[in-house]
């Protein structure tokens, strides 16, 4: 096994030209003085039976984009956003993983809890629980993304003060196990001509879409458990639909009911909602896969560079279509690209984190990263995405994200 | 990309034929109510900066494995389990990560934290947590198990209402982030005749253990983040050593000073303790590598079965060798044998989950796994790694566990 960093070695940044940036000071045992916390005896192990963040980490937490007077956008039809700035990996902590509702998060006895499926199907059924959980299960990584994740804003509307968790916080990752939607299908029999299928939330919004049959006999998901504990109630818990790839509301929360039917709905959240405005005023329907993105994390908008000397940039990168297959690091805004180092495992529709090792001379510095997919796909610049989609668009943002590293060591949101 | 589950398809379990025990009721719209939760409003989204578990999941949760006379051992010299009977997939939330520590929880500031490098060095370095994060960082998907996982203990002293949070509770699994030991001791330059190093951790035991140099230059990190987040208090907040593959406590938490020697410590940890007693009176001392291993999980002690029919059998196997190679099931009590389907990805020194179909008659089984790891080490009985170990070993059981399911249906730990 490969142990040693390529980028860090192949680059010829000796270990020891880390020395000085790094000002590790020289040191003998009797240097460090022995801490408070070696003094008196912790805090027992029946004080945590269900563990939570240290109180030095309290700011680690989701919250709303600031709005354009400053004001959070909070309530029962609102979102919180991951705080990628201050995480690692690919894996989003339950706890920090993004939220989106359209009526609040409702409380729901499992037990309780049923799923119709009807329609077009041989045997309309109805399920507990406990009989879903029955199928043979399946565990999968995969990305959420929200299709209004990174605003389309002209540039008037865009905060320069914006960190990654406001242009890029509906993107969250987790491990996701239930049963196969096309097993449970099966078991009602799906019948000739039924190619779309409702799925509804109960939620106050009663949130609704329609999905094509072939994703629900694909990769299509029932889940109940998010990184191998039960889906948190903002989650959908007890039970959520997970379309892999797909944008994030259609990976329906609180699942109470399936339909199957020949035509598609038509819900208000992919009419008047959830589709995106073409310069000739034509509207781009049940554009469901989120395309190829990246965004660097560290160094990102609301950092500090401290001194100069060597850095990691570290990002992540996603596509709807597959996996990541290449992801280029620019740190003089796109003039020219470094191959970043694609971290191991590299898997279908999740998260790929990405490191480039980089000497911050101390300057100005205008950073980016530019992410490609198994299917060849390249993700495109702000220009080039905004010329092809016009001045009405809302959903699907994918462009090249841009940070600001000023001379001050201040790092601003230059989109 | 295979959608299907070979295993529940090929042996021929027809869908159809999960109707009648799955007892999903036909339906109709109508005869779905509308549940409460669709006539309110729910939580509003700043209700959950960081979210919690649902309500209803109370009884998810860490706790002691219950003594001999019924009390749990806990304390600040203590340790609690992960409730492996109620989890999927192979990720361990943070907050349900097996607690395992000599003298409680220390309550360390990230800012006053230090990390002492020194003995056999070119240069003593100490080490602020910024500038252990200005090196080149990795992410690794490993599973962390205590060397005291699963008790050896004689026939009387094991519980047959035990669960599997009980049996092998010890034993989680996350995604580390951290930088490579091996690249903080080439900054401090490693002197020849280095062959141990000495890892001290911040808490009030000062817990000690020593580690071979050659370990700390292969695979051993310095983690501060696990699942993306800060590393909690209880798991050694703001800095552990983490060493794949190895017995738990070698993976010191809060980690303050490294001292590199020519010969090992003989610490407390490793010489009263964290050493087995062989038949002879010898002990075998430094044995840090986690052996293959797996566990049923689903169905396992303490759970109940309801009605005959369709069952998966799903649990957990891995190795500190390397990776999963194969796991095998038996319903009878290791009798006959089938293969279990792994679930991908299968990753080096990490958790696996395997799954295997199965259609329950109703009477009494007896449930084992077992897993055969990439050096081609096979999971021993019990029998068989006791007549090795003999009766007074302690540490680093690995045997075959076995789950008697009653003609009742209720499950009860067979070992």
């Amino acid at each position: 096994m490969k142990r040693s960093n390529p980028g860090f070695s192949r680059r010829g940044l000796a270990l020891g030209g880390l020395a000085a940036p790094l000002l590790a000071g020289r040191a003998s045992a009797q240097a460090l003085p022995v801490p408070p916390a070696m003094l008196e005896q912790g805090a027992p192990v029946e004080a945590a039976p269900y563990g939570k963040p240290a109180p030095t980490e309290a700011g680690v937490v989701r919250r709303s984009r600031l709005g354009a007077e400053n004001q959070p956008i909070l309530g029962t039809a609102g979102s919180t956003l991951t705080p990628h700035g201050d995480l690692d990996g690919i894996i989003t902590p339950n706890g920090l993983h993004f939220l989106r509702h359209h009526a609040g998060t409702p409380s729901i006895a499992p037990e309780q809890h049923r799923l119709l499926v009807h329609g077009l199907v041989e045997r309309p059924l109805v399920f507990t629980m406990d009989q879903l959980r029955r199928f043979p299960t399946v565990s999968r990584l995969h990305f959420l993304e929200c299709s209004g994740n990174t605003p389309f804003f002209q540039q008037a509307r865009i905060r320069p003060d914006w960190t990654v968790q406001d242009t890029h916080g509906l993107l969250s990752c987790a491990e996701w196990t239930g049963v196969r939607l096309a097993d449970v299908l099966a078991e009602a029999g799906v019948k000739p001509g039924a190619a779309w299928m409702l799925a509804e939330g109960a939620d106050a919004a009663g949130l609704t879409r329609s999905i094509p049959v072939a994703k629900a006999l694909d990769d299509a998901m029932l889940c109940w458990a998010q990184n191998g504990e039960a889906l948190r109630p903002e989650q959908g818990y007890p039970l959520r639909l997970f379309l892999p790839g797909y944008e994030g509301n259609t990976s329906v929360k609180w699942l109470r009911r399936l339909k199957l039917d020949t035509q598609p709905f038509m819900t208000r959240e992919e009419t008047s909602k959830y589709t995106s405005l073409m310069p000739d005023g034509s509207a781009k329907q049940f554009n469901f896969t989120m395309a190829v993105k990246s965004v660097i994390t560290r160094p990102s908008g609301g950092q500090t560079m401290g001194a100069p000397g060597f850095r990691e940039i570290s990002g992540i990168a996603w596509s709807g279509r597959g996996t990541v297959r290449r992801v280029e690091v620019s740190t003089d805004g796109g003039a020219t690209w470094q191959d970043a180092q694609l971290q191991a495992p590299v898997l279908d529709k999740c998260l790929t984190r990405f490191r480039l090792p980089w000497q911050w001379q101390g300057g100005p510095a205008l950073l980016a990263s530019r992410a490609t997919d198994s299917t060849g796909e390249v993700q495109p610049t702000r220009a080039a995405l905004l010329a092809e989609t016009g001045p009405f668009h809302v959903y699907h943002y994918n462009g090249i994200q841009l940070w600001q590293v000023q001379a001050d060591g201040n790092v601003r949101n230059a989109y």
